[in-house]
């Protein structure tokens, strides 16, 4: 095993699944500097030190002018030699997000269209990328059938030795299975 | 939104949670180079352009001497201004893997103990790390109750552009919501 320092290795990426419930209608965006005009869930770089809801949350804001709050995270992407990573690896999140705001005032630098759109529509339709496709249906399985089924919950803790604290997501685990001695 | 290049922000950490299914104990090491001694899943840091199950096996490898194949994505922690992370953040991100050798042969410069532990022990004991312990505690839901309820399943779908692959990961979707257009 290695003994060389960490380095950073990856660049990570975030996108908001903005999903009303009310409707089943869901935030996406063409990108303005794209040949194919495809539509997407709204996104982009993380921050130094930001956490992966906050640039959701952000991204969704700068690009759709949409307010919206973090529910959960849906699917990661790992990708390598990704053209515009310089050479690092990528990682691609995929939050769910709830909307707070409904008036979509969008970023023209960045895109060409903006709008709610029927979630069975994008699962379905033939001009978005395979990945936003993916999780479309993935977010339509727990629209319909409960999102429980397909979130990964985020929950807080503190770090052992530094007094920070981290985030840990994956799925809800049963209250049955919760309850422990004092950890280390 | 910026419009500035991005960079690497963020190191990747993997850790196999290697579980023998037919007794239920799971592999656990204790490092040789910290104060406090703690039950742990074996794990390190991603090479540059190494996909996330191949750390994690090639990590258990090297640690334990178990060979195993990656299965599933379990957990993902975020955590920033981590001490051994140079300033960058840190991505932590547990697997689910499957031992295909049972003899532990381990490496007596990074490990101080290795064992095959009772998951239920492992799940409620007090020295270990909160989030060895919150793992275990879903491991266990899902040797239990069915992985599928745990797991985050990888697919590798093709790049849109560059003609390269990238790897997938999300709860398993159901064959009714499979089927769709040809995407772009």
């Amino acid at each position: 095993p290695s003994k060389l320092p960490g380095y950073a290795t990856h660049q990570v990426g975030v996108a908001g699944a903005v999903l009303d419930e009310d409707n089943g209608k869901v935030l996406v965006v063409q990108d303005r500097n794209k040949t194919v005009n495809a539509w997407k869930f709204p996104g982009g770089l993380s921050d130094q030190g930001e956490d992966i809801g906050a640039t959701a949350v952000r991204e969704v804001l700068e690009e759709t002018g949409i307010h919206s709050e973090f529910k959960s995270l849906l699917s990661i992407r790992q990708q390598h030699n990704h053209p515009g990573a310089f050479g690092k690896s990528d990682l691609y999140i995929i939050c769910r997000l709830k909307p707070l705001s409904y008036t979509i005032n969008f970023c023209h630098q960045e895109c060409l269209k903006c709008e709610w759109m029927d979630l069975q529509e994008l699962a379905y339709c033939s001009n978005t990328t395979i990945i936003t496709s993916r999780v479309a249906k993935l977010l339509l399985y727990g629209y319909n059938e409960g999102f429980h089924l397909v979130d990964l919950t985020m929950r807080t803790f503190p770090a052992v030795y530094s007094g920070l604290f981290y985030s840990l997501y994956h799925k809800e685990l049963p209250e049955t299975y919760e309850g422990s001695a004092t950890l280390l």
